[in-house]
């Protein structure tokens, strides 16, 4: 029995599930989250879609957002929790306080780094997303999938592929999005409720963080900086920098993308995503951070000026080729 | 017999072509024409493509760029023209000259206002991309298609559908993308040297005109302006402005995007796109332009305050439903 069919069967067995994904999800989490909720909702199953925080914009516009809750009677009990989307149990946040110790994991995720916490696992790196497994094992399992489901995955795999342009987009990930279309998504509608919807404070803040993008080491990294006063004067919030570390990674001729944002009184936030060949995963290991091979971050103490000395000292070693 | 069917034919039984997109072209016109370039080619065929100009960046780095021509020979003899992508002849620019009186045109499209010029016509307006249908030619015709011309129609269809999320992606554009992959398209590497491929003064400029963008009609239009100083002052130029009319589309709560960029001395260009329901081809229409419903353009005489206030006033119509 493969890992997909062993979940699917105990998908198929239990009737009373926990689902849950990391803090601070993004589409990929928060989609697979309320796909696989939606389908063994259909199913007849009882489901709990369980996050840290309440969702924002965008996120919140998913079909079935509302249904999720942010606490727990301490004394409900399920036949397992399903893990989606998270490679460390410690990245479920303070959602992890409501896994008592005999309740069943099941872990569906697509991070190289996942630690296999789970009862029973499903990783699979080569994976576009969590999203495309998802949609394996709602298959192997037989469950129902109707239009929500179907959105929600496909705003999932939108997601995490950068809208099908990124290396994890394979053949698969293309017929996925067919049958996904065939179901109900509608590329269109998603895009614009999820992806191309901006608030005028996110494009103000956009014209601001453009004007710090330099080139450093060479021209082989791109640097974008926000900082706490950037944020201030165009008002705007943490989910309108999604993606704003593509700007410098899309220059011509650059190995990394970085954009370094500060999030609070002395924290900084890196985000590294590599074109080529270096590992972000492993340069963000070396602050404490991880990811994937190709997009990766971690949070330091300090201002974004001192963040960024402390990561090009590193960066240079890895693009150099002294350190991998 | 289908048009799809007799066009095939035509191909399968002639040895010399002539293959041609539309003036200015975008990634779908030179995708398509090398795509099916390359096929002919592969198939024994002699084939010319011929463009009314050289090509830039990105679109001269797709794979065969190189074998395209901007003159020719005038006694040259084919069998027929492939026009692609291209919804009138006069759009063919000064190209057009070299089609004399006996010459079958083989016309392949996908735009909504094409006035079926060919001897043959493949007019789909259903179609995310004239390449969809080219790929759909080509499998007909049963002519090679190896991973050069895979690489081009993939660039042309993500174009088309701005990497999969505009209204004309259907499933089927995403069972195509996938056999696209399956013979040897590499989305990624695809997007970073033809769409995700930025100079420095494409970041500047787009900062500069991210500080132009402002809300009209009551928020219904977001305006994007580009004088010529801009361009100048960045350094920039046409083609980096590039989908820069998505920034002021996607904000939230627009129906109308648009962008007015001074492209000479006393002429500017207005191109529209619309979100959900106003036909920016019969906007575009009322100024001696065209495109599709919901992307469309048109130059006219004046500098871009001018062409502001008369776009708005006929928009308004548009928009109040007192003109469709």
């Amino acid at each position: 029995m493969t890992p997909s069919d062993k979940i699917a069967a105990a998908l198929a067995r239990g009737q009373r599930f926990l689902l849950l994904t990391h803090q601070d999800p993004d589409a990929d989490g928060v989609g697979s989250v309320l796909a696989l909720g939606r389908s063994l909702c259909d199913a007849g199953k009882e489901t709990t879609l369980l996050f840290q925080a309440p969702l924002g914009p965008p996120l919140c516009f998913l079909k079935g957002a509302e249904r999720a809750v942010t606490q727990l009677d301490d004394r409900k009990i399920f036949d397992a929790a399903v893990i989606l989307d998270c490679a460390e149990k410690n990245r479920l946040g303070r959602a992890a306080d409501y896994l008592y110790k005999e309740l069943p994991l099941i872990n569906i995720d697509h991070h190289e780094t996942n630690d296999h916490f789970g009862t029973l696992n499903l990783v699979d790196p080569k994976s576009s997303s969590t999203a495309e497994l998802v949609f394996g094992v709602i298959r192997a399992a037989d469950l129902p999938m109707g239009p929500e489901a179907a959105e929600n995955l496909f705003a999932a795999i939108q997601g995490d592929t950068g809208s099908f342009r990124y290396g994890n987009t394979t053949a698969k990930t293309f017929r996925v999005a067919a049958e996904l279309v065939d179901l109900g998504a509608l590329p269109w509608d998603i895009s614009r409720r999820i992806r191309d919807n901006h608030s005028m404070a996110r494009l103000r803040l956009l014209g601001l963080a453009l004007e710090t993008v330099c080139l450093r080491l060479q021209g082989r990294v791109a640097v974008m900086t926000l900082t706490r006063e950037m944020m201030e004067e165009a008002g705007a919030h943490e989910t309108d920098t999604e993606e704003f570390v593509d700007y410098p990674r899309f220059i011509r001729g650059v190995e990394m993308g970085v954009l370094i944002r500060e999030t609070g009184q002395n924290t900084t936030k890196v985000s590294i995503r590599s074109n080529n060949w270096v590992n972000a995963a492993r340069l963000a290991a070396r602050f404490g951070g991880g990811g994937h091979a190709r997009a990766a971050g971690f949070t330091c103490r300090g201002a974004a000026g001192t963040a960024l000395t402390l990561f090009l000292k590193e960066a240079r070693r890895f693009l150099d080729g002294t350190r991998d």
